[in-house]
């Protein structure tokens, strides 16, 4: 046995005894944190949001962190915190998840109450168990299991939490809180805890989410709805409009048809496409999954590939003239598109922004007038496959879970993507939730065991970042 | 002077001074009918529909008609009168109109009391002036007028009027009554008196009416809104289809696509063409009526032809997925559409449904599922321009009027097309409302001397169809 291997042999032995020791106490936390029914969404619960952020500051002081700030915003409180390392040469971390959770009620199908914790077969039954308070707490313990474990004062590396109180409402406020305090946050990379694996059986680690770009088109016709008697045929409607710029924005071969809309994005390698392709995945189990009857998008992809590593044009609402019973022999006035573009990396929501509104313009014909609004994007963002942080991560996951860890990506968006673009850092995810967790519905859980998996990962990660990062670099 | 021509004046005069004696009494008692808020889409209003049924049947046994009778639907009655001719040879005339009026309140922008009839200007402002009250009653004058002009104690036509009371809430029961009452209704035309001509200066006579399919589509694709991060892309999204059947719809020369569709279509004919082409058309004027901002339309057809004598496609309304403010990045569940289209002579509504079904039936990607839904359908009318009757309107209007008369025709749909259909008799069109009269719009009225002179149409209208019916045809 070599020496590297057998001194990390000895530290997964000496981490799993740690949180083995701790576990009773660490979940009684947690429990008492899950009461806390701290919805961002639900102004009632505002007290509740600024509880859950206390609660999180006085833990994470109790459990070492020499600083622990509550930063205001104009919405819900966000929970900073901080542990330096001794040596100045150290990498620094900044860890990033959420307090504040989806709204829940026993009477949505609830077989437990949901801000009432329930421990049944393994799993941790709550509201925020997954999303994101477990995840975010099993930090918590995985830096006092790396200090135990390497006989450590102080962290391998300079550990920074932050932990939003909005993210369920949008983190309306996230990017000017960050920009404010960019300088406190700076940090050679950014975890985001606040993902998921691919499975219990197979852990997984994630390299990417997809951005978003937001956009609303009203189309204006006729100035009221008018009578298709006497006027159908001879004006242009807005509906129709409206229909044709959806058609339009798909090829026959459902590649989004605007121009420049794929400058620049950064196609998968046969490497990721390899990775992927060896998942477990189960395409009929996936549709189960998405309520849908078939698959269907840009050819020449996997269904994986499209939700993970391709740029979309999704029409996300649209309406105009009427919809109520029966019939209304009407050219409408008005329509109204919300569409929404995921994004890749590679691809720039402002240059996205610019392709969509100059592809509009040219479709319209004389006497539909449009006005298109685009909201705040999110950008996407990606961790290169092999960025040595990522190494570092799956070197700790693979020490927790005894198993080769393999890589998805998120299809989704998250203000992840302004971390890193705020602080110029890499982005990875450290996730242990799982598909059946049951994000935003009801009977949302955690599994105990992937659960203190993640503490172990985290306390694996700070030292391995400590020992390899500059090297690596 | 021929001789021909010295008793058509003599009858112009003869008609134009009895309507001037009774001028006051005829509009004396119209205002008391207009009193009467027979609105038929109100259940409060139904005891006045009713009432507005009895008044009329009372006014024409009044005026003569030997029979008067009120007919029962499962909603509002119709009223049915008969006088015949002296002569059993004599031609059979089935007038068309209704004694429903559209809702009004003073409220909605009227500067008069909608049911206190008002005379200002020369005009009669009151729901119903025009649509239809006014032109209904137009007909017991004429008739009178008729009988007094040639000393006559009997029309020179068998004279039926069929006066319907839910034609503005869709006629419901309107074709089931007459394929009862079918031999009773017998007639060799129809003069449907509930259209308009040009304007105030150029006279017209109308020849058909387009007919109406409409059509309810729902695509169903997942089983609830999904999440468009995580399945974005790779399933098919329902509103997409929607709108890439609607843009599918009509080609880039603006006819509609649907294989089949314009079979069996009566295309106009140059002398048609250029009869509307003559119309002192303004389109400037005529998009401001349509509030809109540009035309639009199949090429190679005028403004006036293609909402005349074309058949469209339209979409009356859309919907799917998230309409509401902001923004909410789901694939929906499901899409509504409601398309109608506008029929012309030669098409059958049964076979336009069938060209429909069948090319919806190709265009849906799996996991996309379609319902189907046709309403009962209004067939299209055609008055042949070479028509012997069309020739009696023509020059029944051209001595009211002193001016020659052109031709139009409407671009909605009616009821009338069933009486075309049920009686297998050509349906006519003999209307005086002009489309500054608001039908349907606050401050509805009625020009009187243009009421008057529908008196002398329908007055002469008798005598040249009892002298040139059997002739002509």
């Amino acid at each position: 046995m070599s020496e590297p291997r057998a001194r990390a042999d000895s530290a997964v032995s000496a981490v799993r005894t740690y949180v083995r020791e701790h576990r009773a106490a660490f979940l009684g936390d947690l429990a008492e944190w899950l009461r806390i029914p701290s919805v961002s969404a639900q102004p009632e619960h505002a007290a509740d949001v600024r509880r859950s952020a206390e609660w999180l500051a006085g833990k994470l002081a109790a459990t070492g962190f020499p600083t622990t700030e509550i930063w205001e915003t104009p919405g819900a409180p966000t929970v900073f915190a901080e542990w330096p390392a001794d040596d100045p040469a150290a990498p620094t971390v900044l860890v990033y998840g959420h307090h504040d959770v989806q709204p829940a009620d026993r009477a949505d199908g609830w077989h437990t109450e949901p801000f009432e914790p329930t421990v049944a077969d393994g799993r941790l039954y709550a509201r925020g168990a997954a999303d994101d308070k477990g995840q975010v707490f099993f930090h918590s313990l995985g830096v006092r299991a790396h200090l135990a474990a390497t006989g450590r004062t102080a962290p391998a590396v300079h550990l920074k939490l932050l932990v939003e109180g909005e993210e369920e409402s949008g983190s309306p406020h996230f990017r000017a809180l960050i920009e404010e305090h960019a300088g406190r946050l700076a940090a050679d990379m950014v975890i985001v805890s606040d993902t998921g694996m691919w499975s219990e059986d197979t852990p997984t680690v994630c390299t990417g989410m997809r951005g978003l770009a937001e956009c609303e088109i009203r189309l204006h016709g006729p100035d009221q709805d008018i009578h298709s008697g006497s006027f159908g045929g001879a004006v242009p409607n807005p509906v129709t409009e409206a229909a044709r710029l959806v058609a339009a924005l798909h090829d026959d071969r459902r590649r989004v048809a605007v121009p420049g809309f794929y400058d620049g994005v950064v196609e998968l390698t046969e490497r990721e496409r390899q990775f992927f392709a060896e998942l477990p995945f189960d395409e009929a189990a996936w549709l189960r999954t998405a309520q849908s009857h078939a698959t269907l998008g840009e050819a020449g992809y996997t269904t994986l590939e499209r939700v993970w590593a391709r740029p979309t044009a999704e029409v996300n609402g649209m309406g105009g003239g009427y919809q109520g019973p029966g019939s209304k022999t009407v050219v409408p006035s008005s329509a109204i598109l919300k569409l929404s573009f995921r994004l890749v990396a590679g691809q720039d929501p402002d240059q996205v922004e610019k392709a969509v509104r100059a592809w509009i313009d040219g479709r319209l014909p004389a006497g539909v007038r449009a006005e298109v609004a685009f909201g705040a994007a999110t950008r996407p963002c990606l961790t290169p496959l092999d960025h040595p942080a990522l190494r570092s991560v799956v070197r700790a996951m693979e020490r927790a879970f005894e198993q080769p860890v393999r890589y998805t990506r998120e299809g989704g968006s998250g203000p992840a993507a302004d971390l890193q673009d705020v602080l110029a850092a890499p982005v990875l995810f450290l996730g242990i939730s799982v598909p059946s967790d049951g994000w935003h519905a009801p009977d949302e859980k955690v599994e105990l065991d992937l659960l203190l998996k993640g503490v172990e990962t985290a306390a694996h990660l700070w030292g391995d970042l400590g020992e390899t990062w500059h090297d690596a670099r």
